[in-house]
Parts: C-alpha cells; structure tokens; sequence
C-alpha cells in the first residue's frame, strides 16, 4: 500500500506536469482580440485538477506499450473536454459556482460570455488534437478515439448525465436512476479514458472487458466518494464549494444510502474494480493504485 | 437568372426536408429525464433556417457525384455545428436573443441551463456523426472531415471569430479586423462546408484551390449581406431581432464602409465567387446559384 501510494504520487506529479506543459503550448496567447479568450482557457486548464482521466489514458496505455507522446495527446483531448464541462457546470445558470481547483471559476475571473465561448473553443481543441495525424498515424485509430469521445461527452454521456442532474432537484429519483446519471455524468468520460488507451493499444473491443469492468467500478466508487467528501470535506482542500447537494435536496449516492451504506459501497467497487484486472502483473499495479487512490484522496 | 432562381428554391427545399428529416431520427426524445435536453434540441434543430451549409455540402458533393447518404450526414454534423453555436450566441451573455429562425431561441423557450447543455450535445453528436464508419468506409476520410470542422469552429475559426466579436463593441476595429474576425466567424463554417464535400468527394488539397477561395468570397459576400439585411431587413421575414448592431456602436462592414460601398463591395464578392467556378460546367450551376442568392435573399 505505501509502495502504491509513492507510486501513484509521482505518477500524478508527472501527469500534471505533462498536461500543464501541453495546454500551456497548445494555448499560446494570440496578439489578437482573442487574447482573452485564450487567458480564460489557460485560466481552467493549467495548474490544478487531479489530472485523473488523463493518468488512466497513460496507465493503460502503458500495459500495452503505447508510444508516450501519442498517449499524451489523447491524454490532453480527453482532459480538454473534461475541463469544458467544469466551465459550463460551474455558470450562473448551472451550478453557479465561484471557486473552482482554489481559484476563481472562469466567469468570475472573466465573464460569462468569455466562459461559455472558452469552453466551447476547449470542446473543438478536443477533437482537433485527436484529427490530427500526429495523435495516430492510422486514421482507423484517430476516428475510433473521436467516436469514443464523443458518444462518452455527449447526449448518452457526459452532458445527458448533466441533464439528468439538473432535473434531479426537481424529480423523484431513485437509485437505480441516480447510478444512470452518474455513469453518463462522470463514469462515461471515464470509461473513455480507458478505453482510449486500449484503442491506442490496439486492443480490439473483445479484449477490452475487463478494462471496461474496472473504468465502471472505478467510475461509481469515484462519484460515492466524491458525494461523501461533499458530505465530510473540507472546503479548503477541495478549493471548491461543498455541501451544496445536501443544501439543495438531490437525490444522491448519499442521500438515498446513507454514509455508511454509501462508504461500503465505495469500498466494494473498489475491490471489484481491482479484480477485473486479475489477468495483468505488476504491469497495471498502477490502475490499481489510482482505484484505491479514489476512496482516500482528500480532494 | 430565373431558371437558377427555381432550381435553387427547389434545392433549398429538398435540403430542408433532408435535414429536418435527419434531425428527427437522430434527436428522438427519449424517456427518462432527459426529455428536455432533446426537445430543446428538437426546437433549434427542427423546422428554420436556411440549411445553406448543408446545401453547400450537397452543391459541392455533386461536383464529384458522391453518394447522397454520406453527403446528408455530413451536412448534419455541419448544421449541428451551426445551430449549437446559434443557441449558444442566443444566451443572455451573449447576444441575448428572444427571438431566432421565428421561434422563441431555446433559453427563452426551455431555460439556460438547458440552452447551454443543448448547445454542447449538438457540439458533440456532429463529431459523433462523423467518426462513425456509417458517414464514409475510408478512416482517413472522417479523420479529414473532422479535422476540417473542429479547426472551422474552434478558436481559430468560428469560436474565436465570436470571441473577437465579442471585443468588437468596445475595441476600435479597422476595416481589416473586421474582416479577419467576419472570416472567422461566418466564413470558416462555410468554407468548411465546400472543403467537406471535395474531402467526400476525394479532391486532394491542391484540387480544392477554387472550391476554397469559391467559399471565401461567398462567405465575406454573405456577411456583408446580413449587415445590410440588419440595417435594412423586415424584422418580421428575418424571424429575428435586427439593428442591434448599429444600437451597439459596433464596428461592422456597414459601419466602416457605408451602404453603397458596402452593397457594391457585396456584389463585387459574388462575381469573384463565381468567378472562382469558371473551371467547371453546368454541375456548379447550383453553386453559382447559392452565390446569387446570397445578395438576393429577404432573411
């Protein structure tokens, strides 16, 4: 376990350092009127966030010996879209947030308009950097990674969930709709991040079962835990708003389970998120580490 | 003048119904608490506009005798684009719009939130729509059309002409920036609507040189155009709100050049337009058409 943790503390380390070197290229500031538009995306994409959908690109990439660059590159598109999504949840009209990773959400430090555009300029960038060749030389690969992302960020993922969870205020729902919205919500973008790392591995989807196992698991023990750091954490650690759900009555992991319920859930698709990857050695020692990093991360 | 007139009335038409058709299968409203998102995506993509990105991928698909399935998804993902944009210039940070294409825009007849949200799945599904091997066998083939969008409507294309737009009320723009941002804009989703279907229709790069300065001249003509449209048009026929910006003390073709000059400068673009046609027969009879009819139009 202390081996796992040094592990996955550099491994993270060296992930956040990847994609902040690659936004901080990628988003170099024009001297143009465009100029505030491409502070307000370097404003959300570097320096902050748990960089978790990209380090899972990089740990399964590396079980099947993916070249580090082209795994940095999906990597980067992936984080893209999920840095977006955090700019238009965060709006005045969504969940209204100020803080966001310890610093001012993008429509505070800038406005809402340059906020709305940021992310949507944050969206394109993703599926540009999957286009080009550099990201794949098999263009089989680059249109099987945008389909991947795009079904994961769209209406049957990523931004149905959002929906879902706007009408989760207002509606009745029960568990087994509060585990659909999460899957699309979060698990779906996380489940991509896997299974981007198999597409670059060239894993058929035949073979990529017990990824897409473990990325489910690892997705539903993820949003517990978030709901019970919402419930227990600390506001400074988290460097964003807490205890907003419980204020506003959703329906959530927490509210419908409880926390003790809840945090043995937790626990159990953690371990079942491990045993799905029976079939591989030491070499997935680190996707085993980030599954137990989720229950005891602090933030 | 007038047979080109009917045929483009007919063919405006048919791209009309070809593409509500294709909206209506794709957006089928499902049942669970997603309902909403859909409809509002059923709203701004149902029923309006003129479709003229998706008749430019027809008109220039035709060229090279493409098949007509691959074109109308193409086209899809194209008008996607543009109405996620349209919904998302409608919000009240932005344009604040009430009305658009004669109907209340999506904030006014759902909500924000939902108006936001329905703006990034169609930002989503038009990548979707062409990753998948249904819109063209060849990989590299969607790879290339993917690439032609997200760069058309990202930060160096239509999201960062709209955020170069966004400065222009308070910036001091020359008529040089004015047309920089109006290519960005406007004119990078048009003339990545003629790039998609010389890319179906398999025209390398250096094949695409007239197709690409055909789309550049039409769509500064068709910007210019709307200026003229908005200072002189019938609110009632437009189905929108006109003269916001003159109120606004914009910078604008209008502004900068006067309506003479700019109506000559409009009409000089559709002959150079056209001119760009002059390698080809009576197969880009439609092409010219669209070029006429942009200085022709009421709406």
């Amino acid at each position: 376990m202390a081996t796992a943790t040094v592990m996955l503390g550099d491994a993270l380390a060296d992930v956040a350092a990847e994609i902040d070197a690659r936004f901080d290229a990628l988003l170099e500031v024009p001297d143009d009127p465009r100029a505030p538009l491409y502070r307000a995306m370097r404003h959300a994409a570097i320096g902050g966030g748990k960089r978790l959908r990209p380090l899972l690109v990089f740990a399964t990439a590396a079980l099947f010996n993916v070249d580090k660059d082209r795994a940095a590159r999906v990597a980067t598109a992936l984080e893209a879209i999920h840095v977006y999504s955090l700019i238009h949840d965060d709006l005045p009209a969504m969940d209204d947030d100020d803080m966001r990773r310890g610093k001012p959400t993008v429509h505070k430090a800038f406005d809402e308009a340059t906020a709305i555009l940021a992310g949507d300029c944050l969206h394109a960038l993703a599926f540009e950097i999957l286009a080009e060749p550099d990201t794949h030389p098999e263009p089989h690969v680059r249109a099987e990674l945008i389909l991947d992302l795009a079904r994961a960020s769209g209406p049957s993922g990523m931004a149905g969930g959002q929906a879902m969870d706007l009408e989760a205020e207002t509606g009745d729902f029960d568990l087994n709709t509060v585990t659909r919205l999460q899957q699309m919500k979060t698990g779906a973008l996380i489940t991509a991040a896997v299974e981007a790392g198999a597409i670059l591995g060239r894993v058929g989807p035949e073979g990529r079962t017990h990824l897409r196992g473990y990325a489910h698991d690892l997705g539903l023990a993820f949003q517990i835990a978030d709901d019970l750091l919402d419930a227990e954490g600390d506001e400074t650690v988290a460097g964003k708003k807490l205890r907003k759900d419980g204020d506003a009555g959703k329906a959530t992991f927490l509210t419908l389970l409880g926390v003790e319920r809840a945090r043995a859930q937790c626990g159990m698709l953690v371990d079942q998120a491990v045993e799905h990857l029976r079939h591989y050695g030491p070499e997935a020692d680190l996707l085993r580490a980030v599954a137990r990093y989720v229950v005891e991360r602090d933030h």
